[in-house]
């Protein structure tokens, strides 16, 4: 039979998707369950198996060439292990072994962090494709991304490359949970974006919605306690993607997630930031668009990753 | 005859070497001029010139297979044109044109960064031999680097990839000649180490040395506000370095340049300060060392990274 699919994992601490893949990016198959995000790591890991037994059913199983695995992290490729933050059940979860008890030795798997993941989507299928240099980001409530260098998804060896969510851009800023002071994150997140706004006194509107997206809706109104603090998300954001320009060389950053669903409230003072920190002749080229894949990225990239990872032929000049 | 060499030229705001560089690194044949900095475009031209006539009237220059050129930048590899900073002569100059006027259109010419030179001197011969992904950087007049990543240099498109000493770590930070604001540089190179402990009441010793090696003395001797003035720097590297390694990882860190010959009193709080910005689990291990080239990385690196850009065969393996 034709091995024309690749099976793909997208665990999060919210669901745990799975598909099968085919070489447009189509999804086929389809399976879901909620993650049992509070449950110990058998518990966790049966859903995960539930959700494979659904793909493995499917008379298309047959036809897939591999399994990509897009997860939170940290994850660890080389070890085939993941400890995500919001599954607290998990830590150095052996992922890659327990997927391959349902699906057998012979398929080839590849493991990869969930920011790599959709990277490898929007390369793949969206807005960064045919691109040699990219940085793809979620900013949600918490800040991702993954890298495209020299056309291909740079994953790092163990996964997680593309970090930029724990990249300091205020050495003596705010202490970051992950540690460190100043990320990206601690201050361009949706949750961060909000509580910016409520320690400096705005007042959520009459539906009471105290999140991102209330601030964003008084913002959109003109409140300036509100813009200014979508400003300083923007002003994060563009101290991190400058580094990574400056670092190692981006064409484009595309930026998807619930805070870039504010649209131009972020995107304006985006730009307009960007050009005071990607000052040099190699970066002051780089562009800053939406992300266009919706919530299947992570099946989609789980699937274009194992492709790149296992140099499977029918992705081969996609992915 | 055999084709067992690759040429090299070394272009900075002081010097123009050349040499023919062997496989295993040594230099063979060397010539060197003072650059004529201030001078106009064709008197810098002139000296590249005088400098590979020398090389070519070498009995060995018929073995030359290719040759690299490191340049300070920033540089343009795409188009074959630098434009370096201390250069004020040289805008978008066409130097691989220049070059290829004196060597000929058989040879095949690489040109990259001289932060990328050092990193590929330092990951053939030097403290990065056989890593899969690091960091080199040269800590002086200015802050450089270059990145390995998956076991090659990364040059980037354009050949500046690495650009370490311009990524903001302080976002709201002083103002860095270069547009941005707290970058690297702007911190930790040698001449800001000099002004902000003497902007902070420091005072020079006997011998008048008010640069970076002056407050090195200082702070051997107890100084605080020299001592504090070298934490600070090793503080903007070590956020630098970990937003390096939480983007592309890597697993370490090479340190070279003039304010890296402080030894101790750089690298010792340098390590401290990363083990609180570098916290993620996949860069917690990250090593971070002193450079061991000497003033001949330039040469030996633009020779690495043309045997690696071009494929040359006789250092495929090394480089």
């Amino acid at each position: 039979m034709q091995t024309d699919l690749i099976a793909a994992l997208d665990i999060g601490g919210t669901k745990i998707a799975g598909a099968l893949v085919g070489e447009d990016g189509q999804l086929l198959v389809r399976a879901q369950r909620p993650t049992p995000a509070k449950e110990n790591a058998g518990v966790v890991m049966g859903a995960v198996t539930e959700v494979l037994r659904e793909l493995t059913a499917a008379p298309e199983w047959p036809r897939a060439a591999g399994l990509g695995i897009g997860s939170a992290g940290p994850v660890n490729a080389s070890t085939g292990t993941v400890s995500p933050v919001n599954i607290p059940g998990w830590r150095e979860f052996p992922l890659v072994a327990g997927v391959r008890e349902t699906v057998g030795t012979d398929l080839p798997v590849e493991l990869v962090g969930d920011g790599v993941a959709i990277t490898a989507a929007e390369h793949w299928q969206g807005a960064a494709r045919g691109r040699a240099g990219a940085l793809c980001m979620v900013v949600s409530t918490g800040v991702g991304g993954g890298l495209v260098l020299d056309g291909r998804i740079h994953p790092g060896p163990t996964g997680n490359a593309g970090h930029i969510g724990h990249i300091s851009v205020d050495l003596d800023g705010d202490a970051c949970p992950c540690g460190a002071r100043g990320c990206v994150e601690r201050i361009a997140s949706g949750p961060n974006i909000a509580a910016r706004a409520l320690s400096e006194g705005w007042l959520p509107g009459p539906d009471g919605d105290a999140t991102a997206r209330g601030v964003a809706a008084a913002a959109r109104a003109g409140d300036p306690i509100a813009l200014a603090s979508f400003d300083r998300a923007a002003q994060a954001l563009a101290a991190g993607i400058a580094a990574t320009a400056t670092l190692v060389e981006i064409e484009i950053a595309v930026i998807g997630g619930g805070v870039a669903g504010a649209g131009d409230l972020l995107f304006e003072p985006l730009r307009r930031h960007l050009k005071s920190y990607a000052t040099l002749s190699f970066v002051s080229g780089l562009e800053v668009v939406p992300a266009v894949l919706g919530t299947d990225a992570g099946l989609i990239g789980a699937a274009a990753a194992a492709a790149q990872g296992l140099r499977l032929p029918p992705f081969a000049t996609g992915a």
